[in-house]
């Protein structure tokens, strides 16, 4: 984010899209719930595309910070280290970070019809495929690009289904456990 | 559905929600699309939300009649049986059923902000997942409780992946191969 505002916005639009939906976030809301001057956030982003845009670009910023840490120190079990990384990441979503998930899902719905987010969503969406793909790669796979959308599609499952579809939440260990067999099941061979 | 009128009532309104969202849900463009005289719909489903209830409640008619077929006959290898099921129920939610799969996640989404919608949808979804736990039992999963939530999870994601975050489209062998290895790793024995 280029300033300390541009974050509070940002944070803000988060947690209104979050509680009350797209029709939820205005520039004024904004500016009320943050408790700045109204026209602040028009001073930031003046159009709605400008406010969904510098929105999604704060939560791209705060997920890739979530990825980071485990992703930075690798140990010499590389699956165990995925298996590890992928069941906190997706626990950290689920838990602390719910709101940005929903969020999140709030503007890929709009992006859905809106042309201007979905480009900006799918820069953001491809990041995380190369990442996986680069990841899958190094742990063994032998269908790297296959597997790496697949294993993003299987954490958007989860994390939907527990977030919009109210399936059951699972455990740190849940994901963990279900991380660990789909790596397995992809790393035993490309065929049956 | 009660009748042919609340069918296609109910079809116009799946067509509405995929192609123009929540917001272009409304008795009046329903009767419009639909070609009906003025106030039919509302005949039919008084307020907003019996309106979004006949809607839901005819997706999950649509859709329990697509994996209906597969899940009828059985053959002699039950895991080959649910690869094929699983693939061609996902493919058909991605092309033919391709509004369908939209027009749920839009009343998904709607639903975590109704609660009267949010008691219907977890009640189909409910349904899934039971039969999930069951089949996931049939074919010897250890723990089919959890291995049938994170079917539906994996099924969840690769179909939200495709139509809403914009992921390459899977074609059907991908499908097959991804439910092979997710089955073949959860069959594998529920510890490393």
């Amino acid at each position: 984010m280029k300033s300390q505002r541009a974050e509070l916005v940002a944070d803000t639009a988060i947690a209104l899209l979050a509680d009350r939906g797209m029709r939820g976030l205005t520039h004024r809301a904004v500016d009320e719930a943050a408790g700045l001057p109204p026209g602040s956030t028009s001073n930031l982003a003046r159009t709605r595309s400008a406010l969904l845009e510098l929105t999604l670009a704060r939560l791209t910023q705060l997920e890739s910070a979530a990825f980071a840490p485990v992703l930075g120190a690798p140990g010499p079990d590389l699956v165990e280290d995925l298996v590890e990384m992928t069941a906190q990441a997706l626990w950290l979503q689920l838990t602390a970070g719910r709101r940005q998930t929903i969020a999140r899902y709030e503007l890929a719905f709009e992006a859905t019809r809106r042309p201007e987010l979905r480009t900006i969503y799918d820069r953001a969406g491809e990041r995380f495929r190369d990442l996986a793909v680069t990841i899958l790669s190094a742990v063994g796979s032998s269908d790297p690009v296959r597997h790496g959308r697949q294993f993003v599609a299987f954490g958007e499952g989860v994390m939907f289904d527990a977030v919009i579809g109210a399936g059951a939440e699972p455990t740190l260990d849940d994901l963990r456990l279900g991380a660990r067999e789909l790596l397995r099941g992809m790393l035993g061979g490309a065929d049956r």
